[in-house]
């Protein structure tokens, strides 16, 4: 499935004196949608981590329309732009019911345990093409 | 001052199980780098908000190089690119000695306590350019 | 309902260079823990906010026994211990299965929007006393 | 030196709706003040973890007095109550001006990189009986 919608809910620990989700939180949210996108196409990023595949992000973009609140219900769409040889690009969706908050885009590049650049395993590459 | 240099020790809580700073936790460092930045140029964020001026981000970007790790010194360099009637862009330099791990890039809008846009207060734009 | 249980799931970010999530992961948990026990008795800690009744943290303990992995599936059970005139107090069992990765208690104050101790609700006694 | 003062500014992130300081900032300052205690007593984290030697917070206790706000500059005072063969007690003591805002005790446990319990070295249990 190219596009994967994420449930969340806003915590307290998350919000601002504004009273409002600090714009760090969105980038949480982000990674928490690639874990779950990955997984609706049948990998897992912890297995990944263990074979000595990371996933590093190497670029990274939010555009903030509307805030959201503590204890908003919100769904975050995440999907696959692309996934090459040596990076693979995101972008997302925040929306409360039909209003979209913001937007992300994330490009990761794939590294060894050692930090090293590596190419993203086969696999992966077919999941994410034939999920696409 | 344009340019304000801010020292940054990476703390655990920080760094993932790659071992390095989570990307989250750049742009918390460069919300860091704006208020140094404000104060050394003589104003203070805390007084804003007091007297209900509201600086939210709308655009984030960041650009990741090198990781940074647990405990490491690092300089963020924090720059005024512009500052507007409505909108302040901020860019960011983060570096290890001479290494530059990342660079970023902010646009703040300026809200009232309800969060409706409202004007840059002449202070802050006087502040600004006459620092720049 | 005295005891509420809410499924986690680890976040990345919440785990550090151990590979384990951080020490401070778990009293967020319980903060969330405590907003669906009392969404679960009826009550919402948001609107609670918006008539001017605060629910300060005073006193935090926890003990840690196993460690969390990314990605975990846990559960946290919360428990309403007792809730006074000027005191809530609360504890929490965070489970994997049947394993128990650790205990936790916190005392509440109530206070007003100016941060002054103030009574709880009489609603929310009754809330926690019948549910109890 | 028995005693260690870390300078600590309250960052807008660490802050809540409620304006102050949320209760998990603390246990993230109090690791903080660790890493500098220990640093003073001529130790370092960073490289007994690269020795295999991982100290894990396996209690933790937190009386929260008085609220920190943004931008505050606070001092936490960090002291080791004890260390022994396979465990270290610290306290805390968070402070603004003369006001006491809080106060802590952890018990940290020795593991090895498997996680499993191991002797606190005795260089560090020499380290830190001298300069009780």
């Amino acid at each position: 499935m190219s596009l994967h919608q994420l449930p969340i809910r806003v915590r307290y620990v998350e919000c601002d004196p504004m009273g409002v989700a600090h714009h760090t939180a969105y980038p949480v949210w982000f990674e928490m949608g690639r874990t779950e996108l990955l997984r609706s196409c049948g990998g897992n990023y912890a297995e990944l981590e263990r074979e000595g595949v990371m996933l590093a992000v190497v670029t990274l973009g939010v555009t903030y329309k509307q805030p959201a609140f503590y204890d908003d219900e919100l769904t975050l769409e995440t999907t696959i732009d692309s996934c090459g040889r040596v990076k693979i690009e995101h972008s997302y969706v925040l929306k409360r019911d039909e209003d979209i908050l913001a937007t992300g885009r994330t490009v990761l590049a794939c590294l060894d345990q050692e930090g090293r650049p590596r190419e993203v395993p086969e696999l992966l590459q077919e999941m994410f093409s034939t999920n696409k």
